[in-house]
């Protein structure tokens, strides 16, 4: 075993070497334009990273718009928070509930349809940096949406605007358009140990 | 093809029966306790839904303690509505920056250290619904810190405190005591098509 000395030194050569490679390769970084991101995978974190995006650009001041596509999420915790900002966000629950709650197959397409032209607008709106379609892919799983359309919408936004879309089997075509894609994967869930959602966790 | 009406019935039943084993399912899920939450893998999202949670816990009135062990992952948009609300959060940026910034594992491990402490005294205090270490991953990864002393101070957690770590390269030690784990996935990143760090995006 080599005495601390020695490892404090190789330590500082080998993190100057990756610093190095890193900044190289952050060089060739330089663009700026509005991302399509797509949180997907049956594990949690998909909404709440995209709420958590959408707390980080309110605090750079960047207008966020907000459509969730299905009520059951119940977003209830982030909505007192985000009702402190009327100005940076606006946050429109619009789903009916998950779609094993309503039962009403006509019903969910009439409002996932309400629900779309609400982001479209956002969308077009380049007042809108930051537009998330929260849960929109169980929608267009359940082909509520035509994903054409979403791809049309989202492929036309402005330059600089940020779209994000959520939500468990994202279609492989949104995938393919996207710009940044992130898979949720459960490793571990206390569903399983009897465990119910919890105030701050789920919801 | 079967017409519309016929497909509207049969997606009622289904639903039904999906909303039935659901309801059964969620019934046997009675428990409620403090959780150990893990954020890993190599995609994004980990400290991004940490601090959803944090919004989230935040809008039902629970008190939350971040402290962040990489002051490089730049929590500036964050921080700002964070600031808005001192009384339901406390967040600390307590590292120097990514340990191949600093080059000084002495240093980083003083750091470390402090800023463990701040965790500790978070998750000892019972007024703390919410604590999360972010990157904390790193730093044991690195050797920073024991992971016996983490799990020791989360093991002895008051009943209803949730506790979450992120970070990539969880130790499987980690893994193995926690309630709740997600793997962020990195599917498709857009560095790789030249784009740079964006506000609201990284930071």
């Amino acid at each position: 075993m080599t005495d601390d000395f020695d490892r404090d030194d190789r330590h500082a050569d080998k993190m100057r070497r990756i610093q190095a490679a890193r900044r190289d390769m952050m060089a060739t970084k330089t663009g700026e334009k509005g991302l399509l991101i797509v949180h997907t995978g049956p594990g949690k974190g998909k909404s709440t990273a995209a709420f958590g995006m959408a707390v980080r650009a309110m605090g750079h001041g960047m207008k966020v718009g907000i459509v969730q596509f299905v009520k059951g999420a119940m977003a209830t915790g982030e909505r007192a928070i985000f009702d402190a900002f009327p100005d940076l966000v606006e946050f429109r629950p619009m789903g009916e509930g998950f779609t094993w709650d309503t039962q009403d197959r006509a019903r969910d397409i009439a409002v996932a349809r309400t629900a779309w032209d609400e982001v479209k607008r956002m969308i077009a709106d380049p007042a809108y940096a930051l537009v998330i379609a929260d849960e929109l892919n169980i929608v267009l799983r359940y082909d509520y949406l035509p994903v054409d359309e979403v791809l049309e919408a989202a492929n036309a936004r402005p330059p600089m605007t940020h779209v994000v879309v959520t939500g468990r089997n994202a279609p492989q075509a949104l995938i393919d358009a996207a710009d940044l894609v992130t898979e949720m994967t459960q490793v571990k869930h206390p569903f399983r140990g009897g465990i119910k959602a919890q105030a701050g966790i789920e919801f």
